[in-house]
């Protein structure tokens, strides 16, 4: 009986269990606050109806602003295609996409909750959801989706790799979020993300072509994942390893890949890590 | 009686009272060009009424400017709810506090001053004085204020902390600004600043729902405080070295976190700074 | 006999071979991404027609996104205009400049056929191709595209520039192609880059000042790589080191500039090449 | 007789003159780009009349691509306001501002010249001549521009200067000159740089009110440095050395402050200068 390391373990796992949930809260809160700025962005206030551009823009803006907050505690997901991305690239365990893709949605709910509650009852309408532009085809739509979210994963994961970026890359995932509107919002009100799909068709209760914004954005990313992790900067993970990372068994799992100046201290649980 | 170590007491007042003054002087002129650019970009002249975009941007190009133009000297905050917010997370004293609100409001009013100076009679009007509109209740505009403001507050903490930032700290605070009124300014024309509030409030003597623009901005300031300092990035600070830092009796108060490049001889005496 | 010696061969020539392939299909990837959304931006949707500036931002985003991605692999050209300035600066070969060259045109062929294919029919119209506005001359489109194309080109070479830049180059090359575009869009639709006439010419078919957006392009790309790489940055190349590079029998070929933190452990087999 | 000491200050001589001709050609160069396409956006296109928030962002763009082009060869000023401000920090000496300014002042009338040229007759109009909106007075029309143009030499000054910036000054200072345009073209089209309107004003002989534009942009920029060299940022330097400096007979003159990774030879005849 070595109690000393009986407590280290105690230590270990309740520092773990502290920076998985603070990873949580972050995912929520950033959910969150994207939802609550880019829905309410479209919001049809009769004295001046928002611009294509204008929506595009608030939503580079609410994006940046998301990262920016919660990049070095949760890797700034906001987003289950993104994290499916990091799975299939094999950056997180299946629990930790589970548990953030849960924080995704409960945030992205409360957002357009907390929307709906603060909106005169003339303009809250149908709370921006997504629909299918009436001269676009079904197949059409998924096809936009599938490409919008593939720029969008391939520019995560250049931004978040530490390898590649010089600047924060706050402003980067806000453009390409910005740039997928720009084309997106003419054919299908654009997503790229189920958890911004998902919020306000909850709140308004319509999920007639939902199914659209979650397969269009997930193939897309899976695409992205393969084609970056695979083929543009391919690592020499084994299959063993994999599977290890895929479970949550090992050390090797990296939330936040990017730490050029190592000054954080609050962040060192996550290199403890062992187990999800 | 030792004089070395009398003068150098001296030198040390000398050189907190100049950092102090300096950094007053900061607030103020950063208060006064946001105000004065800022409130600018509201002037109906009827040649061309700005859009929601125009105004939304200038505020962005404005927070920007006036962060990178004082943050090395007094933080940049410009903001009474900024401050606040740093006060409740323990990073500067109440008399300090007190001091750069003052600076503020007095900054906020000779920007609106000199913009009405400036500015033809006929496209004074009421100056951009926030207003709530008529569709939106009382609590409603006092929870966006708060939902607008918690959103900066959170993105000033995330950008101003050397563990996180990797880029200059302006284009994001305009980022975090831009993005409150896109929301903001078709509820109360977006305050999310009591100093903003109040210059034009002065000038033109309207001082009718003036109070929603203390009680939201400060609240919500309050809470992205709790939130990052308490629950995201947690320091280890006692209770009682909380409150030497409020009463301002210790050397631990930090106004410019962010200093990757220890290059400045200019700042040095923050460090040494004893009491406010 | 020495195996070692052959092996190690083997392998040199077997890295450079996945360095060149992977250089290929990013600039493919990047320049068929920018056309499909760069292009994107100018369907005639009825319910919003887009406006120069909302094309121009579009083209901004399109283009950090694309580099963004690319960068690291191909040095994000995505432009038979900028591959031609870099092979006058003696920074590329020729083979290597041919290659590229044939990759983009495929890429935006590629991005043009996507879009038309996602697109519905009434809304594609003539797919943004370059054509010349009505009151402008053929010289005077020539020159537009030329001088677009100079601060394009001198721009690449400093946000590329290792000796220069502090930041990402992806947003700086952005904003350098959204400020021809707000320009050029009145005089030609603004090509300043071959391959983005190229694509949507191909799918529609037409081709009838085509050469426009070759000849002033590549002159301007010609012109900035000689007043950067000649006057303002001048080199200590020999003609014979020249030569050598332009042939492809030299290590000196840096494809990738801006290394300032010697991190990425991919793109080392850059450094053996011997030839192209 | 040493004729290595000979050679050697022959050597000093010739770089130094070499450095001369690379900055002035390089003000001239980046002041006739802004110009070409600042003045450009304003151009009155019948298909689409550019709003001033279009404008504000091509002079954003038009400043970020002539600074990153010209910021590590002469200190990108473009706009003898700035040099003004810098001769008055005691930065640089006064022959060195008088070439610049005149490079500036060439620069903006060849690129004027330029924009005429390769614009349709019916478009050029009075190619963008700065002039004083009607119900705005002589001395409001100096303030405004003093205003403007003060928070751009102060926002310069912070991002040029290594002690303070983070990023590429190419983004910041572009910041800056768009705010200015925000509020500024209402009253006046919006100068901030004597350059800017000397050039249309060349090409299409107008002065009625030219001289705003020379005395409130300098009298802002002279308060601005004072302010920022003065105040904010206080140096060392003795009247003694203010003087050499002046006169150019001092080492201590500095073009190009910022150079945080020092990579680049090509500029070091800059720090062997003894006199201009």
């Amino acid at each position: 009986m070595e109690p000393g390391l009986c407590s280290r373990a105690y230590l270990l796992v309740g520092g773990l269990w502290t920076a998985i949930s603070k990873a949580l809260f972050a995912e929520f809160l950033a959910t969150g606050l994207y939802v609550f700025f880019g829905v309410g962005s479209v919001l049809p206030w009769p004295v001046a109806l928002p611009s294509v551009l204008q929506i595009a823009i608030t939503f580079n803006l609410a994006t940046a602003t998301a990262v920016q907050i919660s990049w070095k505690t949760s890797g700034a997901h906001a987003n289950p295609a993104v994290t499916l991305a990091y799975l299939v690239g094999s950056h997180i365990s299946l629990p930790r996409a589970m548990a953030y893709i849960a924080a995704q949605l409960a945030g992205a709910t409360a957002g357009a909750a907390l929307l709906y509650g603060v909106t005169p009852g003339g303009i809250r309408e149908t709370l921006g959801v997504n629909v299918v532009h009436n001269s676009t085809s079904t197949g059409q739509a998924v096809a936009v989706e599938l490409v919008l979210t593939l720029q969008l994963v391939l520019c995560v994961f250049a931004s978040m790799d530490g390898r590649q970026t010089l600047a924060s890359p706050a402003a980067m995932i806000g453009t390409s979020v910005a740039l997928g509107h720009l084309i997106g919002i003419y054919f299908t009100g654009c997503s790229m993300n189920p958890a911004r799909s998902f919020g306000p068709a909850v709140i308004v209760g319509k999920f007639a072509v939902h199914w659209i914004f979650w397969v269009g954005p997930l193939t897309g990313a899976v695409l992205a994942s393969l084609i970056y992790n695979f083929i543009l900067f391919p690592d020499t993970k084994t299959v063993a390893q994999r599977l290890a990372i895929l479970v949550g068994t090992t050390k090797v799992e990296k939330v936040v890949d990017l730490e050029p100046q190592k000054k954080e201290s609050q962040t060192n649980s996550e290199d403890t890590e062992v187990s999800v």
